[in-house]
C-alpha cells in the first residue's frame, strides 16, 4: 500500500532534504556575503567565513550517507543515479559555498574600505541578487524536479552573463580611475559571482539529466 | 589462484586506467596551453580549445561506465568507495580540462599580440611548468598510491601559490604599464594556473583518504 513506506526511501527522501538544506546553507551565505562586500561590513564577512566549515562538515556527512545507501540498499538503477547526481549536486554546492567565502574574504581585506568602487555597487549587487535568484530556483528544482524553471535557468544565467560583460566594461573605461588593484578585486568578485551561478546552472542540469535521460536542447534553453 | 583475475577486477583496473589516460590528455593540454598563451601560437591554442571536448567525452565514458560497475556488481564498501573517488577525480580532471581551455582562448582573444607582457613571461611559464610538474605526480599518485609523493604534492602548491603572489606583486608595481585590461588578463590567467593546481592536489588528496582513511595532517604535509 502506498501508505506503507519504506525506511529505504525514507532514506532517499532524506537525501533530497539534506540537499535542500544545503542549498539553503548556499543561499544565506551568498546573501550575507553580496551584502558584506557592498556595505564593509566585517561582522557579516566573518559570519560567512565561519559558515563555510559548516557547510563542508554538512556536505562530508551527505557524501558519507549516500555512498552508506548505496552499500547497504544496492539500488536499482535509477535510483543508482539519482544517488550519484545528489553527490555531484552536494559538490557543487559546497563549491558554490567556498565561493561566498571567497567574496565575504575581499570583504574583509578591504575593510574598513568598501571593496567595490561606487560607480559599481549597482552591477555588484545585481550580480548579488542574480546569484541568489539562480540558487532559489536550482533549490525550487531539487525539490520540485520542475523541468521549466530549470529551462528558465539558463536565460537567467545569460543575465548573470550580461552583468559580467557589463563589470568589464566599466573597468576598461577610460573614467575607471580606482587603478590597478580595485580592477584586480573586480575582476576575482566577478568570477566569484559568474562560477557560482554556473554550479547552480549545472546543478538544474543534472536534475533534468536524472528526469529526462538527455540535456535540455538549446532550442528548449532558449524558450 | 592468483593468475585467474575476475572480469570484475579487470573492470577496476581498467577505470584506473582510464583515469590515468584522462590525467594524460589534461597534462598534454596543459603544456600546449601554457605554450600558446606564451608566445602567441594560435595553432596550438586552436588545437588545446578542439581538444577539450574529447575531454569531456571521456569523462562522462569513463563516470557511465563507473555507474554500470556500480550497478552491476554491486561491489563491498572499499571497492565502492574506490568507485566513488574515482568518478570526484575524473571532475576535477574535467575541469582541469576546462581551465586549460580557458587559458587557450585567453591566447586566442590576444592573437596576433602575445597575452602576456615581456615582463610576466617568466612567471607565467613557471606557474605553467608547476602545473604540468604538479598534474604529472598526481598522475603518478593515481598510477603507484604513492602516499609520499601525494604529501609533497602539498608543497608542490606552495610553489604554485607563491607564483601566484609574485604575478599579483608585479601587477601592482608602480612600473606595471600594461594598463587595466593587461592586469584583467594575468588575473584571470593566474587563478586559471592556481585552480588547476588545486584540483591536481586535490586527486592527491582524495587517493591519500582512499588508502589511508583520513586526510593527510598538517606535520606530514610540512615534510
Amino acid at each position: 500500500m502506498a501508505l506503507i513506506r519504506s525506511a529505504y526511501q525514507d532514506e532517499l527522501d532524506g537525501v533530497s532534504q539534506s540537499l535542500v538544506d544545503l542549498t539553503g546553507m548556499v543561499t544565506a551565505s551568498m546573501v550575507k556575503a553580496s551584502k558584506a562586500v557592498q556595505t564593509a561590513d566585517l561582522a557579516l564577512a566573518e559570519e560567512v567565513i565561519a559558515s563555510d566549515t559548516k557547510i563542508d562538515d554538512y556536505q562530508h556527512e551527505l557524501d558519507a550517507r549516500i555512498i552508506d545507501i548505496i552499500a547497504r540498499q544496492q539500488p536499482v538503477a535509477s535510483d543508482l543515479r539519482a544517488l550519484v547526481t545528489a553527490m555531484r549536486m552536494s559538490a557543487d554546492l559546497e563549491r558554490m559555498g567556498d565561493l561566498c567565502h571567497h567574496i565575504a574574504k575581499l570583504a574583509r581585506m578591504r575593510y574598513p574600505e568598501v571593496a567595490v568602487p561606487a560607480e559599481l555597487v549597482k552591477t555588484i549587487e545585481n550580480m548579488g541578487t542574480t546569484a541568489v535568484k539562480i540558487i532559489e530556483k536550482s533549490t525550487h528544482v531539487i525539490k520540485t524536479q520542475d523541468l521549466q524553471a530549470a529551462i528558465e535557468l539558463e536565460t537567467d544565467d545569460d543575465e548573470m552573463d550580461k552583468l559580467h560583460r557589463a563589470l568589464f566594461v566599466a573597468l576598461l573605461d577610460d573614467s575607471w580611475s580606482h587603478g590597478i588593484e580595485a580592477a584586480i578585486d573586480m575582476t576575482l568578485l566577478g568570477r566569484y559571482y559568474e562560477r557560482c551561478a554556473d554550479h547552480a546552472v549545472s546543478i538544474a542540469r543534472r536534475v533534468y539529466f536524472l528526469v529526462k535521460g538527455e540535456y535540455a536542447s538549446e532550442s528548449q534553453a532558449a524558450i
